[in-house]
This record gives structure tokens, sequence and C-alpha cells, in this order.
């Protein structure tokens, strides 16, 4: 590698040498490669860049064929119009992922990006026929069902050509210079990760810890979805403590493997965030299932089925982003905390002999606007601890995300009963903007992009003039309130390098990202801190606040 | 009155006499009162007093049936689960509204505020079949279809005995009190109107002017949602040309009768607003029309209702709030822009000599978050109405709703392509508490009361910490980058006496509420002169801004 000759044979000190890597470059520097670029000839279709590194499979157009795929050892390119969280088993399955809808933010990209599956999306010359099980291309080409073909997430070019592979050449050469970013940057990097996997992942590519696990991955599998359905559902607080008894074990087991992995590292635990109604079915799913109960003569069933569809019905919102969701579930539904509570007291515990000290916990509050609605989750939160035995210098650090513009120009008064700050640049992003993420990256960035309105996705690098100046005002008053108060990030932005030079220059303490892109944001964040410091704001390459 | 007798008794100053006034009760003087209260008693069900008055007439379970019993000259309560936009129409035929569901910022609310109709909302003890036309009434008591009920929209009880009505006095003590409120208040009164009705009624209440005229609700009547729908399915933009054609003379007409009633009043119009599929049938009842026409033997018809359904299904949006609205409609279909500042400009002319002069348009830009919006709408519309023949001084003023945290950060940007700027208080509130009004009314707010998270509703009365703060920052960038930029608000929070204080202690230039409101704003207006000026916020009732 050449920044290490050029230190080798003393051309370049670290710190210049660390200056010649384009952050930016290093994510696809971690995944497969083509050995050759496709050529435009080769290309039949191309969509946007998601995730990068390449791959090659049969095509599967539905999570169900590409899972059977995998278990006769066949890699599969996961090929839909676009994704929805039941997909995300067939990410796990497939080697790639293709959309003919979508963008940089759409949810296969992020769930792409999250895993480090190449990723292409928004193929728009794509015509998805699930039903048919037909993929039609430009020019009257139809494949079908099995047929290979090879994505270039690095480029968003589709191929049927087969291209030879290259596995990532990591090595000793880009550890030397990961350890040089480390020695030189101030910034913390973390990892987003929900599961055990993830958190091997986090600790083998670098991070420090843990900045935000998202719980409500954990209710995603097929088995699990059933009890958290049934807690949702349940009409009485009876049957909903009885549906979450039975999730409380599984939820603590998975924090005991997280908790394990991460060691004495930090560990930054969301409580529940999501609207309820995205775990319950499809509501045309449940007519369709109470029809066929109907015809089949089981009446009780297709009775059980309506009660499903009218709760579904009711929980139902006009904008889920801004409804019953984050810190509102807590105080809507204390026993859904306290579960939460218990099972990651009970994992802190249960690890201890293994870690030789109580984990680092850190419990994070999503989406609080009023203090109080800090306070009271924090209050009982504790109670909860100290009844599992986790009082004093041994109970969960508790801190919030701020998310809401709300939250950033009370930080002074949210500051006094937080232990961190830890900023949700995504759901900032939306709010600030008035931008729903699933809204607009299809029908306005691509205007807003050729009209020069914005010259980047807000939801990909910070906006700094709004969401940055916002954050910057939060950072002032939190830290007024309280000076030494932790601030991390832990929005997609944590993993971009524009962004970890914006943070940089707001004294933030650390950045996290998905596990895949530390790398980059420990290399992002020893240029932000060659580059400039909280003084000097104008190497920060976004507009200086104010 | 009291008040009047102090002064012409020599026993109070106008100034005294005018702080003896609470200026929320001035409201319910506008409507029709009940002779003495509903007993506890009497009381069949008690809910939210959602806008003020009485009202006595028979039970309507439907928009229809309200319509068709106003012909025949029999007074209606609509008695509805929650009421829609369709809903609208039944508002204008019946006498009051009474609803099992919603709060003081339900649609039934705010329509029925808007309309000065008394309402009670959410009533949650009334079960309310539309189907079988039935009101079920705690204690098994079943109500049909043109049984009488009387409702107090003061109080929010409702009951079955019937109490006489009176006639609202104002008379000349009222008009006396106005007067002296008037000559007294700095801020500026407008009010939110959206028919000639609404324009006349304005100034006949006193307003100065008005400050939101939502040009959508220019196209909700039968015949033109028809050609709404026809110009937002057209699939290419010939056909899409075709039927703006065809409302422009209709949004022209609308606009010179409003421009005939306020004479020299200014006038602000707000671009088309809301996301387009709110102007779409509900893709369930398409889907029963093509099984209709199928049925019927009509593929023909079947076909075109297929393109309907999945269009419709196309423009539905996850989080509409923050979807594809606003200035966003603007830049995405140029043609509907165009349409609007032409029916606009001809309807300038066409009005002048009969007003004696060009009427004072004021053009405004809704949901701004990026100055380039602003910047690209306003040299369009500019254009436009140069080649409509208003150019220099006779163009219309171009301003801006500020509505986003975005707009209020970057408030210094934008104010220098903003002749004005309008506070929308309402999108601002939903957007930086992350508070989507139709979700959170019936699910968090009351829970928020409860445990004493927030003591108002925060559409009801400004939130001074969080949305206060906003705008504070917005009037400070705004007018440092522009001095004597106009500022207004027209939210509903215009309209009230305390956020009015707020708004007095920031020095805005007016409010605007909706006719109904005006009185109380003339009032609480001249309370805030009285009590504070922009120096002194302490008197302002709202913790004073940072």
């Amino acid at each position: 590698r050449f920044a290490c000759d050029a230190v080798d044979e003393g051309l370049l000190t670290i710190e210049e040498a660390l200056l010649t890597i384009d952050a930016s470059q290093v994510d696809s520097l971690l995944h497969p490669q083509l050995s050759r670029p496709i050529t435009e000839a080769e290309t039949v279709v191309r969509g946007v860049a998601a995730s990068p590194g390449a791959a090659r499979g049969a095509i599967a157009f539905s999570t169900e064929a590409a899972i059977a795929a995998a278990k006769d050892g066949i890699a599969t390119i996961l090929v839909r119009k676009r994704t929805e969280a039941d997909d995300v088993a067939g990410f796990h399955s497939a080697v790639g992922i293709l959309t003919s809808t979508g963008g940089k933010a759409s949810h296969a990209a992020l769930v792409a990006r999250g895993m480090g599956k190449p990723c292409v999306c928004g193929a728009s010359q794509l015509t998805v026929d699930s039903e048919a099980r037909e993929l039609r291309l430009p020019g009257g080409i139809v494949m079908r069902e099995g047929d290979l073909l090879t994505i270039d997430g690095s480029s968003g070019a589709v191929t049927t050509t087969a291209i030879p592979l290259e596995e990532p050449q990591l090595g000793a050469d880009f550890e030397r210079v990961l350890e040089w970013a480390d020695s030189l940057r101030r910034l913390g990097v973390r990892a987003n990760a929900d599961t055990p996997d993830d958190a091997a992942r986090s600790v083998r590519l670098g991070a420090e810890g843990i900045g935000l696990c998202r719980t409500e991955h954990m209710f995603m599998s097929p088995e699990r979805q059933k009890l958290v359905r049934a807690m949702i559902l349940a009409l009485d607080s009876d049957r909903r403590a009885q549906a979450l008894d039975r999730l409380l074990p599984l939820q603590q087991g998975d924090f005991e493997r997280i908790l394990l992995e991460m060691g004495h590292r930090p560990v930054t635990v969301r409580l529940l965030d999501p609207p309820l109604h995205e775990f319950l079915r499809d509501p045309i799913e449940i007519e369709e299932r109470i029809a066929s109960a109907s015809e089949a003569g089981n009446p009780a069933l297709a009775a059980d089925l309506g009660i499903e569809l009218a709760r579904t019905l009711e929980l139902q919102e006009a904008n889920p982003m801004l409804g019953t969701r984050g810190v509102r579930l807590s105080l809507l539904h204390p026993e859904i905390l306290s579960m939460q509570v218990r099972a990651l007291c009970r994992a802190s515990l249960a690890v201890r002999p293994r870690v030789g000290t109580t984990p680092r916990v850190e419990l994070m509050v999503p989406l609080v606007a009023f203090e109080s609605e800090l306070s009271l989750v924090s209050d009982s939160a504790l109670a909860i601890a100290a009844e599992e035995g986790l009082a004093g210098s041994e109970a969960p650090l508790i801190g919030t995300m701020i998310e809401l513009p709300r939250a950033c120009v009370t930080a002074d008064r949210i500051a006094e009963r937080a232990d961190f700050f830890s900023f949700g640049t995504n759901d900032l992003t939306q709010t600030a903007l008035g931008f729903s993420r699933d809204d607009v990256e299809a029908s306005i960035l691509p205007l807003y992009l050729e009209l020069g309105i914005v010259d980047r996705s807000p939801f990909e690098s910070l906006d700094g003039e709004g969401v940055g100046e916002l954050v910057r005002v939060a950072v002032e008053r939190g830290r007024g309130a309280k000076p030494g108060l932790q601030l991390g990030v832990c929005g997609e932005h944590g993993g971009d390098p524009d962004s970890i030079a914006f943070f940089e220059s707001l004294g933030l303490d650390y950045v996290s990202c998905s596990p895949f892109r530390v790398p980059t944001a420990r290399i992002a964040a020893a240029h932000a801190s060659l580059r400039g410091h909280p003084a000097d704001q104008s190497e920060a390459g976004l507009p200086s606040p104010d």
C-alpha cells in the first residue's frame, strides 16, 4: 500500500500519509470486488450504488427462495421491487440485493449497508414481476428465477457477464494505517449493532463500543414476531404481561451474548422505538386469512382474526413517524419498559462473572421532546434496576437520543436528567426538514439534486446549515447545563466522512455507525483531528454553524 | 356591560376596563348560548368542549342526511365517530357537530371552530353506529336518526332536554370595547379565510386583512374535485394542462369574489399545500367500484378505474405530513403553480376597476426548508405575473410560511428572498415536537396531560419553550438579515390569547386566526400591548425565550 511505503521510505510523515487516503473509499476495500470493471456494453441496467462490493448469484424473487437456495449452497441475488422488514431474513441468505425502486436511504440500501452486503437500488428500467417470477430488462430480455446476475454495489452496474470476484485484501498495511488513525483521532468510534454477530464484527473492525443497539431488531425473527404480536394485540394487561414474560428471557439471552462480545466496552441499548403496528400483519393479509378461515368452515379462527384486524386498524396512524413511538411507548405501556430494563439488568448480572466487572450499559430513551418524559422513564428504570440488584455506581447510565428539534432547543433542561446525549441525526433530518425518508427519497430528492437545491442527500451527508445548526445549539445548551455531558451520534451520518468532520468541529465524544463503516470512521476521525479542531470550523468541509 | 358602565361612571380608565375582560371568553359571546346551563342530571354524556356555543337539532349520521334535512328546513346535529374532508358539506348544513373520538385539534373541532359552529368532540362513552343509524348512550339508551339532541360546545355537555337558546347579544357595548382594543393594540389582526363568505365575515368582525387563504379549499366542492382528480391522475402534461385550464377560471372567480370583499386590505394567498392524494378517492372505494363495473359487464370502466387505483396507490405516502406537499408540489408540477399565479393575477386585474387600485396580494409559499426553493418559485411566479401584466410595484409580494425547524434556523438566508414571513405554528408544532396531530391527539396527549408532561395541548396554546424558541430564532435571524421584514402568524395559535401575548413579546406584525376568533384576538392583542412589550417578556405568560 502506497501510504505505508511512503512512510517507510521517509517520504511522508504518518500524518501526511494518512491524509493521502480517501476515507470515503475505505468502505469498498472491505468487500469483495470485481477483478475488472463492468464495461458499458456488458451493463444490462444501472441503478444506484447503494452498498459497496460486488456479488454474483442466482436470481431469487423472494426471501423464501433465497433461504431455500442458501440451504442448497446456492448463492443468490435477492431481486425485489422494494424490500420491507420481512425481507431481512432474505438479506442474510443472499449475497447481494437488487431493487427497481428506492435510493441510497431506502430500506434495502440501509439494511444492506448495515450487513455489508453489496446492493444496487432503484434500477428503474427493471420490471420485477414477483408473481410471474420474471425480471424484465430493457430490450425485451426476460430473466427467470435461478438465472445468474452480477451486481456491483460500488458502481451501480448490473450484468449477466461472469466477472471473477476478488476477496478484499486488508492485510497488515491496512491495519497499520488504521492504527495510525487511532493514534491521531480525538473522536471515539462505536458501532450500531443489534446482534451478537454484529457485536463481534464491530470489535473486529475496531469499534470501541456499541453506540446503538436497537432492541426492536431482536423482535423480528418469525417465532418472536408471534409473541410480540400477542403482546401488542393483548386487550388487557394480564395477557400483555403473559406475552412479555415469555419475551423477557429471549431478550435477556440476546443482551447476554452481546454484552459478552463487548466485554469492558460500553454498550448503548435503545428502548423499543418503532410504532407498534410495524410488528403487526398487513390488514389486507388478515382479511384474506379471514376469508380462507370462513371458507374452510372455521368461524372461531375467523372471529379471532376479526379481532386482530380491528386492533391492527386501530393502531394504524396517519403519520407513524410522528406518532406513537419512542419514549411515548414506554410511557403508554410501562410494562414493556419494565420487561426491557429487567432483561438488560439480568443479562448484566449473568455475564458479570465472565466479564469480570458489571458491563458498562447505557440505556437510551428515544424521541424525547420534553425533559419530564426522560425523568419519568429514568425514575422508573432506575427503580426497576435497583429491584434487580443494580443500584448506585452499578446502575445503568440513562441518557437520551436527541432527534427532535424541540429536544435541541431545550437541551439545557434535558441535560439535567441525562447521563448522555446521542444525536439521532436520521430522525432529526426528517423532522427538521419535514422530509419523510420513505417518501421523499424517490419523489423529491432526485428533483432537488437536479435543481441544485441540495448537493447531496441530507440522509447521507449531514445538512450542516439546518440539522447541523440544531445539533450545535443542543451541544451548546446541553454542555452549558452539564459541562461533562457525554455526546455521541448514532445516525447514518456517524459513518460519513464529511459529517464526521462536522461532529469533530462541535467537539462530540464519539460517532457510531454500522460495523462495516467503522474503519472508514476511524480514518475520517483522524482526518478531522488533523485538519481542524473545534475552534477552527472552516476546515470542517460544511458551512460553519451560525 | 360592566366594562362600559365602569368607564362611563369614571370608575375605570379604558385601559383598566379592557383588562377586566377575559379574552378567552369573548369567543363564546359570538355564538348562541343556552339560557341556563345543562345540569348534571340532564347530561347524558360529556365530551370535549371543542367549539363554543350551543345547538339543538335532529341527529344526522351522515353528511347526506344533514344536507337532506336542511333542504326540508330541519336543524340537525351531525353525529359521527370522527369527521373527514368529505363531511365538510355536512358541517355547513348542520347546526352543531358531535363526535365520539378526537380532541380540540381533531378535524371536527378545527372545521367547526373555523365555521363558528358549536361542536362537542371525543364523547367516548357514545357508540356511533352509522350503518345501523343508531347512537348508543351509556345505560343502554339507543337514539335514532331524527331524535333531538342539545349540545353545548362551551362546556362539552350533551343532553336530550330541550333548553331554550339565546342569540348572542353583541350590541353597542361590545363594539365599543372592541374599538378601545383597536386603539390600544400594536399587533395587527387578520383572518384565515378561504371563501367569499369567510372574507365578508372577517371584515364584519374587524379583520384588517386575510392572513391565510388556503387555495386547496377551493378545490373541495364535488364538481371541482372531479377536475382536480383528473389533473392529478393525468399521466401526461398535456392532459394535466387541459384539466388545469378548466380549473383556472373557477379559481380566478373565487379569487375575484374574495378580493372584492377585502377591497384595500391585504390578502395572503397560499399556494396549493396538501399532498395530492388527499384529493383522490379511497383505494378501497375504487376497488369496490371496479368490482361493480366488472359485474355490470363494463370492462372499459373497470380498466379506467384500474388505472385510477394504480395511480392512487402510487401517490400514497408513509408519512404524508412530511411528504410531497407544500412548495415541493410547485417545484414538481410547475403547471399547477402557473395556473394558480395566473388565476390570482387575472382576478386582481379584473377587480381593479371596482376596488379602485390593484389589490394588495401577498403570495405565500408553504413548507419552505431551503432558501432556493423559495427563490425558484418566486422567480417563476414573478415571471408569470409579469406576463399577465403585473410587474414592478404592482407585482404580488412573495413570502413564505415558516413552518419547518430548518426554515427557522436558516431564516436569515430565506429572508433575503422573502417579502414577508408567516409562521405556520401548526405544522411547526408537529415537526418540532414530532407530533402528528392526527395521531397524538387521541393517543398521547391525554396521557401527557395526565402525567403533567404538558399542561395544555401544544396545538391550542403555543409551546413557548420549544416551538416559541424556534419562532424567536427565526424572528431574530430574519429581521437581522432584513430589518423591515413583515412577520405574521397564521396557525391556530393566532387566535389564542396566551400565544398572542407571546407573539407580541417577539414584536410580530400581525396574527391571523379564524374569522370567529378575530374579536378575541383584537382584545388579546390589546391586553398584550397593555401588559408588556418586546423588551419585557416576563409579562407574556409563557417562559421567556432564552
